[in-house]
């Protein structure tokens, strides 16, 4: 394909989730778009991250299932993970969605270029030879999984989620470097695959991103599933060994398993693009950007993973929206990321929106805070999860964060979302009786009981 | 127990649902309250419904993902169902729960009083032998299942939900009479459980009483899990043979199975019970009251099953905490009954909110409607689950009735539940980005669509 001669309105680098729905958004709204993609459009979310993960916690879950029947009156059995099913399962999932995503580009007329893309100008991207000259240029081409200092990614015996992904059999035992939203993923996962599982994270907590609580009750569960975590240890060394990998922590400590996952975190994809020679200001790899997702040179935005905001899909959805109906001349409003929902979808699920308790407590000093467990919540209990819903609001105002653990609770938290969003006051929740029995009416138990009313909850 | 001499702030004959959430928020609000129940706190729901009915589709899932599992990449078998090991996970649930209800009603102080009650006057109940006065009495008496006329339950071949959960085998074909909730719930389970079921239902449609859309693909759900169903067809005979029952339909159609499952509804517990002769105003055995549960005596309200509101438990917690709150003086407003949400626990669920398209062009005229196909909803095809959400609004509107269907949207319906009762505008809803890779985010897809900024879906 040759470039068009007149400019786009906008030529974007990167079809991952932030680059794709600029360009969709874009084009809804009238937009000429070019949308550039070294690999393939959906990017890390759809092809290395979000989705794939998910099809293997889900097959963690049947086999769990299957591993528990006779608790529930099934007599199940498990001979094991055949991981070529697995993956064909996942790989059928992608194929899909990556279908029905292209299908979306061309029928929004995207101009859809595939190959590496280089910003060679404020407003120009050079891919396959051409010159693609818009009115405005988005950067968007996302992250990497990282490594630490001094180890080897060798992608056999040390390897990144990407390598994780495509791994061909279940690993006995694994060490996971990171005990992040990632980290605890695999480890969840491939517990229920069977797999021998350590996680070390140098902070003092599994997510420790989260409200503390959550993640203690996380690591409770993973005690009691056995997944095995040093925490505030960091790794010192990793050496191969003949059969597998040695690991050293800091405080002497040895661990030696078949393979060791790096998981340490997602740096920016940002160097030899030509971001720096065309003026970009940056930190660390990252493209700093103001509220509005724009740069420092006007005619370039930026989004997603390459940003230093929450790195989340639909974060990078919400931001490509934004500078999406920007450019078009609509009026937006910043994204208040402390309202954009977070999951780790391990088991148990830990969910959350708004501030943690320690956070609030920083903002408004006094801080109100109510604990719902899910023993009395009787879907829980048919679940056989446990966990709680957590509530923090300042004195007699709206709730400012929620938090949650437990099978499933990824889906509730986008309730919370519409709570934490709309500023509503605990009582304008309860008032609303919560259908039974789901998971949700936790959800509400804990609204009644912090606007003074509680059901099925002791005052 | 003798009874006290000064009458009671609140007499409630009755235990369940409606009955307990009255005594609960009612003592809560320093009312003295009697509960008087016959058989045990916490109803049918707890005891014959909600609860069991839950824990046995639950078992239904974990067999059906053995079934499946190869499809995950997984090596699981299923050698069958054990339905003593059913039966006491499912006792399991409700013991641990009725211990927890148990609780709260002696930690709030509430005289509990076991044994059938018998209302003596306007003001008083009567059991055991002693007389409960009270300034106001609650009736909650709940419900019992229906037969029709000329079906003789037997309780062996021909039962009802009672029996259907105390059954210490898993049959091996089953006719069930009712094609609504409790019907399709119990169709659900079974099958998964391996039994042959075919559904009898009067009128067009399974679940009659959602939007037209839902039943339609449920019963293309089940049509796929090869669950039987005869609609539009009333049955004209039943009769036990020697090694099973047979069905004769109106239209002549002959149907055998092992056994018959009455689930044609339930009715209200209120013969016999002394209500008639207090001068309580009843319509074919419902209880008549107002928008505030208060009956034409001033002294007597009643709640739950026992009135012709939506026949749901967390309906009865709602009508039980408005008579308590009102009988303590607070504000109280009449409870929305459309915007109750409603689940129907098969596999799929269905769930809804609001009106149906059908009650809101007959209310509004014109309305807008969008289904957006869970075919596009990553989590969904992770699950390998099929449905959609559907939106009904009114001319540029809020939002006025969602219809859900899939694998556990019953726990999103909890977030439409805010969206219907809030009245928000489909805007307000597509500015807030859902959580990716969940199932909710098919409700904030359908938002974005409606609002005109359709992402993951086709403008």
């Amino acid at each position: 394909m040759s470039a068009p001669t007149t400019p786009a309105d906008l030529v974007i680098l990167g079809g991952g989730s932030g680059g794709y729905a600029a360009a969709l958004r874009g084009a809804e709204l009238g937009l000429s778009v070019v949308l550039i993609e070294r690999d393939k459009v959906g990017g890390t979310c759809l092809h290395r991250g979000c989705i794939p993960t998910k099809a293997l916690l889900h097959s963690g879950e049947i086999a769990d299932m299957a591993r528990e029947g006779e608790q529930f009156g099934v007599k199940t059995s498990l001979a094991g993970i055949d991981m070529d099913g697995v993956n064909a399962y996942k790989d059928g999932v992608i194929s899909k969605l990556y279908k029905g995503l292209q299908g979306l580009i061309k029928s929004r007329k995207i101009t859809y270029v595939e190959g590496e893309g280089r910003l060679v100008s404020p407003t120009a991207v050079q891919v396959n030879g051409e010159t693609y000259e818009g009115r405005h240029v988005l950067l968007a081409t996302g992250s990497y999984a990282r490594s630490l200092p001094g180890i080897d990614v060798d992608g056999t015996k040390v390897i990144t989620s990407d390598h994780a992904l495509g791994l061909d059999r279940v690993p006995t035992s694994a060490i996971i470097l990171g005990g992040g939203v990632i980290g605890c993923e695999f480890a969840s996962a491939w517990k229920s695959f069977g797999v021998d599982v350590t996680i070390v994270e140098g902070l003092k907590h599994l997510v420790p991103l989260e409200d503390e609580s959550s993640s203690k009750l996380l690591e409770r569960a993973f005690r009691r599933r056995k997944i095995g975590f040093e925490l505030g240890n960091r790794v010192s060394t990793v050496q191969t060994t003949a059969d597998g990998v040695k690991v050293t922590l800091e405080n002497g400590k040895e661990l030696e398993a078949e393979l060791v996952l790096v998981a340490v975190g997602r740096g920016p994809v940002s160097q030899g693009l030509g971001y720096e020679e065309a003026g970009v200001a940056m930190d660390r790899g990252y493209v700093l950007v103001d509220e509005y997702c724009q740069t420092n040179v006007p005619t370039i935005s930026a989004v997603g993973d390459l940003i230093p905001t929450l790195q989340l899909a639909h974060v990078g959805f919400g931001e490509g929206i934004l500078v999406a109906e920007r450019l078009a001349g609509l009026p937006v409003v910043p994204i208040d990321y402390a309202g954009v929902p977070r999951v780790t979808y391990s088991d148990p699920e830990v969910a959350s929106v708004g501030l943690t308790e320690a956070q609030a407590k920083e903002k408004y000093g006094e801080v109100e805070v109510l604990t719902y467990d899910l023993g009395g919540n009787g879907r829980s209990q048919i679940l056989k999860t446990a966990g709680a819903v957590k509530l923090v609001r300042a004195a007699d105002g709206p709730v400012i964060g929620v938090h949650m653990v437990g099978s499933r609770v990824g889906e509730l938290i986008a309730e919370a979302q519409l709570i934490y969003n709309w500023e509503a006051l605990p009582d304008e929740v309860a008032q609303l009786i919560h259908p039974h029995p789901t998971q949700s009416e936790a959800l509400g138990e804990a609204h009644l009981a912090l606007a003074g009313k509680p059901l099925h909850a002791h005052s």
